[in-house]
């Protein structure tokens, strides 16, 4: 199946380029950019920044307007949030099936916000999208990349009665794009504060664990209280969190759900899918991110330290790739998750 | 005032040298260390890490063993745990005031755990200790660096009722001595795991802001609970903090309690008191440890980012310089107060 | 003698807030920066990046356009390349002498590239400066960053006969201005290239080590080949220097003149002017940026491992602090110079 | 063909597990380190660095003693140097071929200090090795980490008549291996030091680059002369190289020389050997650790910013990942080079 990247020289449009070389069911057939990069071949265009070289397909394809003529039904979109409103919108009106990690549609009520293991079902939005917007395509979103690991790690825990959640994160460098975070600012340092983040984490992470109806999600009934800060990493979010449990649970219990939590990309064998989306790690150290992020090709999130919380009822560490699973990863299996949904066919 | 320093070649121990050169009150005139270091200078013993040259009087100074024979009777103790209760007992036996920076005997029912802006009156055990261990001399300690910060945000905040805390901290290298952790482990990375440190963090916590009475202190009647991580910073612990308090009262009243805070090293302006013990930074992004952690020279704790907590109360973050306030500063201003209430008078 | 800065927003603009507080002679009365800033306070404008709280009389102070009515007649320019060509040649035109740290006027024929301790002499070319642009002002510079290191270290070589210099750099990134360099560049890596840098250095280090004449700065007969590289590191760039001489000298001869090098500002006691221009270190892993840069205020350069080279003559490691000796720190020496020389006596 | 590895537990040891799993001719049946590691398995023993996961097969392997009883006839070497004279000597003698990344054995007149694609011929010296020491097995060793990428530059280079050589180094810290250099030494920092690695880089390069014949190795008539420093990278070394040549070329033709440069690996097609020993990049800013030390899986060498030199004849950068192409992967090179030469044939 032919795809599309909008905003694909970005650090996340570079993710979507490097794990969808030699994807088994989507080839690049289609970039797009900012004005500036139009007329360009990829190579001139990006700024590479991954270690990996850039494959010799990108490298010479030419970087079109962020335009509808031309584009392949699948659209993969990295565009920041200042232009993603009107241009998803301009896309998904005139067919487009757009999956997109830009922030602008995640909390709309007709839209999915999608973590395929957690709400697959939340995809039935589309058809309410679909009539409320009468849009012959569709968007569907991915969390922001903090939030995707916090919902993950909280997921499996639901049947014990999730009611309150405070997490602090340690966030790469990477998630703020490039350039970014200036040396000077992070070099040996730490910054405690990202803008919007917090209010993303704690918003997001609700309507991920809530219930799709006919009136959108209600999201689950529980408060989340995020403090962000950015740390010299380049890759993975690293998150302390402490959750409230309405059942009494033993950390055995715990463990097991976390271990043993599979969804339907596990379930349906997707190609991006992780054997399992948490990995547990029981070493007193981990996770880190230098050693633990780019764990199942950067889309299992791992969780360690898990121990008892002396004001809440856990506390424990999560950590992410940020670009793949928190980014790019994510939209690719939500867009494998639909292709085999069948949410791709007919026309 | 003739002082003397146990551990003296260390990170903290040099922090100690380089904040008493020049000290008012006190001169160094006895330097001990493990025996690895005896009969050489403090030149040659001591691996210096500082940006300030090290001082001449010390450069020159014998290294001794840490024997009581001709030590002066204050003392400033940065040993290893491994080896301080042993040696800080017989200096305490032998008559001399141990002002010590490790953690052996802080939570001891008869032994003050100081921070003389929070908890002066704990000095009273001194008497109980005298009894109940028949030593001619004192211990007095500091609390865990990350705890020093913590405590000092929260005292402030005891007439509104503290019932829950959850802190996650973010630690500098400088923690944890010298070699102490490996480049190959937190370059580019973070360790969330410092064996022992939330351990201190949850128990020395409430023993500071608790009440002395002859039966030792009563613990502060709070749950704290502490997550804790290395980061890539050399100096300047940044923590975290959501804290549960009893009352309701508005964010102007919170501010105001952490800015015009003061204690008895303000009233009677002892030599190493900041004028102010925490510094309320109001731009978004503060404080950040490579820009505020040596405020008044690393004496002062710095609070950024007040804001109401979804889940507890309020949270915000801490700072503090971990060598200076959390180590060596904290142990200086210990001596300057118990200078400065006579307890060092006579023999 | 009031002063004022243009280009007072950037990070060299920054440490001459710093560095001009409490200054003896000088006091900073007018501040300029890019229209962006204008009609705003200094607090307002500028992003402070150092680790000493901006001074209170700097935060009130107005950000003026740079244009030069009201101007004091001393000027300090850290004006960016791209318009320190014409701001700074108006203000020299309207009468106003400006030290300036841009890269435009240095290699012109009438202009001192100053290094005080090396050429003050080449000031006599402000008469012709004055002469050939009908300047009622004058223009001084000081070198690149890089370069003033190496010509530093240089300078005391020269009764040696230096035929050929190989010198490679690592960077610090506040050399790069905010926000610089991006962090996703330098967190865990090394850049080897800085724009321009490299050809700063082979010219400019020839020139500063010449003789001035009536025609203009004869270079210095010799080759200088530059590699430069940006690594991260915040403050303080280090240097490995190898050095052909003409002269058979022993390792005894060449550390003496280093050591023992002295200047105009030390015979003149000039405010900013370090004890020693150069500090020979012996320690075998000395110079270290992080140790060292600050040394003397960080207006003095240090040397270290010296010893003989196989292919040229000697190496040796040369480090200084970037931001100060090696940009605001070099021009405010090169004003006390020019003040104590009687050269802003008069209108 | 059953291997062993001397020497398992440390960081170039992780990286012969790693890079040998799932070799197409090697399989690792026995492992051994020092005796603090003997009785326990590979995961007890090991504090594994690596961002990808300790193999299965190896975390249950139990680490022996050093001592020849039951070691597979070929066997990898990273013992530290301490100990590696007598037990890579005692096993040689046994009988064992050992291929070594210790440098005790390196410049013995007798041992091939191997690179495969520049001085496979050196293969030769194994033969009067054998006669000379009346061992039944054999020492054949790779150089220095550094060394390895400078001669890889070098030698296309050698029909131009290389002269003379300056190297500056910027040598990342998985190279001091674990727990290595201190954190507290490279955060934020430049050490201008590493121990015996200059006199190595100085000396191995000559011997690498020189005639192997009845006497041993005549060396290249050359003369080198090397500065290194460590930096906060955590893998790959970057070289600036200064060449002086004894013929007139231009830039093409050296350019052609490095990029078209192929040895003994590329024509057998060894496993291991990149598809060209050296990749150059022309992009300015290039190579650059983060993004080029994996290159071909760590076994390529990249080689940018070629130009002329003001003072030799040309220079550029190299960079080589240094516990790959420098060491572990390094020594596997030379082992399949022996193997696909007969050199293992027999008993």
């Amino acid at each position: 199946m032919d795809v599309g990247i909008l905003g694909a020289t970005g650090v996340v449009g570079q993710q979507f380029i490097r794990l969808l070389d030699g994807h088994p069911w989507f080839r690049v057939t289609w970039l797009a950019a900012s004005e500036r990069s139009e007329g360009r071949t990829y190579a001139e265009a990006a700024s590479w920044r991954l270690a990996t070289p850039m494959p010799a397909w990108a490298a010479s394809m030419p970087v079109q307007q962020a335009a509808a003529n031309g584009a392949p039904r699948l659209l993969f979109s990295s565009l920041d949030a200042a232009v993603a409103g009107d241009i998803e919108g301009a896309f998904a009106a005139a067919g487009h099936v757009v999956v997109s990690n830009a922030r602008n549609y995640r909390m709309e009520a007709d839209v999915p916000l999608l973590v395929p293991e957690i709400n697959a079902d939340h995809l039935a939005l589309i058809e309410r999208q679909r009539e409320a917007r009468g849009w012959a395509g569709a968007i569907v979103t991915n969390p922001n990349c903090s939030t995707v690991f916090l919902a993950m790690a909280l997921a499996p825990l639901r049947p014990f009665g999730i009611e309150r959640v405070i997490v602090s994160t340690m966030q790469a460098v990477s998630g703020a794009g490039y350039p970014g975070v200036a040396s000077l600012d992070i070099v040996g340092n730490v910054v405690p504060y990202i803008g919007g983040e917090e209010e993303k984490i704690e918003r997001e992470t609700l309507k991920i664990l809530g219930r799709a109806g006919a009136a959108g999600v209600e999201p689950l009934a529980a408060a989340v209280s995020a403090q962000t800060t950015r740390v010299p990493v380049l890759d993975g979010h690293t998150e302390s969190v402490s959750v409230g449990l309405r059942e009494q649970v033993d950390v055995a219990a715990i463990r097991e759900a976390l271990a043993s939590w599979r969804g339907e990309p596990q379930e349906r064998g997707l190609p991006s899918a992780p054997p399992a989306p948490i990995v547990v790690l029981d070493a007193p150290d981990r996770p880190q991110p230098r050693l633990d992020a780019d764990r199942d090709r950067g889309m299992a999130v791992t969780v360690g330290r898990l121990r008892r919380c002396p004001v809440l009822s856990w506390k424990f560490v999560v950590l992410g790739h940020n670009t793949v699973r928190g980014a790019a990863g994510a939209a690719i299996l939500n867009a494998e998750l639909m292709v085999a949904r069948g949410l791709l066919n007919g026309s």
